[in-house]
């Protein structure tokens, strides 16, 4: 089913970048969007239109436009996090340079903007309130991630709120653009975007889960990426709440044990102490429930509801 | 008249940071809004209401939104410039960091887009065609600009394509929003958009001059500041165009020349024998003539063209 979403969104994409592809600019926007990823967020918003029995061609604009924003904030966001690597490729403020990366990214927006008002008058107004809301808070979660790197006295609950505004909502916002524009009852839009907000915070933890107990060969890159990296995760933060103070002082200055294998080693046996796992996935698992929740109160038919549930159930069992 | 709208104007954006005033990131935003500025863009919005006898309260937002943008564009560039100094302060990279201004701009880019939406139905798809598309053309504006300073061989014609992305397509949006937000006719949505074109290369073009030949006392700020920082300008194109040998390998490689003031004085020597001061105001001549061009054909009363007269005749006399 994804697959066939990713194969309309990537043509549209295609035929983005070649209407463009005379622009200078236009090769560092090629190769980020030539990356791919999953296609996750746009494929939501099609897929909401098909559970709202809309039509999936008047939506692909929204679609792409989701992913050029989301492709937006992944440049400016490498930027600031420093990130050498995106989707396994150089990124691209080192493969060409931060300034570079900056007006990329501002384009993107620019364009995202421009493709997401190319629908009917009747749904326009409604679909930029959700859109524009929404870009803001991805903005201000970016903000949150900044902040909470720095500081030692955070708590899971404000990195939920983080992950929230960072990742949530845009799943969120896809869904629900996807049934305004087949003009699914308000009671549903709402339900819809719930569904998303809770599922997108259970999709994040599960990254969080798959960078330390990925399968590594499935994963594909080094686990512990993020505990090198010194990124707080759900798993730092579940840890940091039932630490004792030399395993809070290790937690905090992971940076101190030169090797990085025997630092990931360390830390990963604080989490198996601790049950880390099993603790972060008891709060995903609530996280997951709240989504099937508003799913099951959708007034479309089972046969709907299953498609929603068989997308959530392969996002939480994804090994990479 | 224009301090009129510019006291409008700042009362919104007061009300605007008041209103966000919790939020942290903020901080930064009223930092770069409390600067001020001339508010040329916003109010050149609420005097195009003005002419086409529109409601001025109805188009506030708008205007201000256009300021927003605009100030986004000041953050980025002035990364991107390595600019140390916005208006006569620290600039928001250098005071705050590089992180911060980045995403404090797409944090402003995110508002202006939210705030340009607050208008009728009936105006929305309108306005946000040409808005959209106008932020498009001022980040490829960018983009040329970044491109022209690394090369050699650009002439006078590609520099002033990169102004009209960069500077005067804003402007001119700024009129055409005004003009659709009071039901204007489309020949005069059109023509007062050329109209703020050719006023806006002119405007620019204004400020190349002010750089070297302003009267230094009201100007402000050190004369030749474009020539120490190596700044292509319309003088520098026009000086290229007309320099044997010896005059364009200084004005290609003044940062030779160790001492600052000895810098500006020996290629202002190369504009006065090549006539450069002169042969600018001609260019700048043409495009103001073409702005007047279009206002005189507006199908509105000789008072309302009296008025843009004097705004446009006042942006030319600025002597900072």
């Amino acid at each position: 089913m994804i697959e066939h979403y990713q194969s309309i969104i990537d043509q549209r994409i295609d035929e983005f970048i070649l209407d463009n592809s005379s622009k200078k600019d236009f090769e560092i926007i090629k190769y980020i969007l030539d990356l791919k990823g999953k296609r996750i967020r746009p494929s939501l918003l099609l897929l909401s239109v098909d559970i709202f029995n809309g039509n999936v061609n008047y939506a692909v604009d929204q679609a792409v436009d989701i992913e050029l924003f989301h492709n937006f904030t992944l440049l400016h966001d490498d930027i600031m996090d420093e990130a050498p690597l995106r989707r396994g490729k150089q990124s691209v403020h080192l493969k060409w340079d931060t300034n570079r990366a900056i007006l990329a990214g501002d384009i993107l927006f620019a364009y995202a903007n421009s493709l997401m008002s190319k629908c009917s008058e009747k749904h326009l107004a409604n679909i930029l309130k959700i859109y524009n809301k929404t870009a803001i808070e991805v903005c201000e979660g970016q903000q949150l991630d900044l902040d909470l790197e720095k500081r030692q006295d955070a708590e899971i609950d404000e990195y939920i709120e983080m992950i929230k505004l960072k990742t949530s909502v845009l799943l969120a916002c896809a869904l629900k653009i996807g049934a305004i524009l087949s003009d699914a009852e308000q009671k549903d839009i709402d339900l819809i975007y719930n569904f998303g907000l809770n599922l997108g915070i259970a999709f994040q933890i599960h990254d969080d889960l798959l960078d330390v107990y990925a399968d590594d060969h499935s994963f594909g890159k080094q686990l512990g990426g993020d505990i090198i990296e010194g990124k707080k995760t759900a798993l730092y933060f579940l840890a940091e709440q039932y630490a004792n103070d030399d395993q809070k002082r290790l937690l905090n200055n992971s940076e101190l044990i030169n090797n990085s294998k025997k630092r990931i080693e360390s830390i990963i046996n604080i989490y198996d102490l601790l049950d880390v796992k099993q603790k972060v996935k008891v709060v995903q698992q609530q996280y997951f429930t709240k989504a099937l929740n508003s799913l099951n109160e959708l007034s479309v038919s089972e046969i709907k509801k299953e498609k929603l549930v068989l997308f959530a159930d392969n996002l939480m069992k994804r090994t990479y």
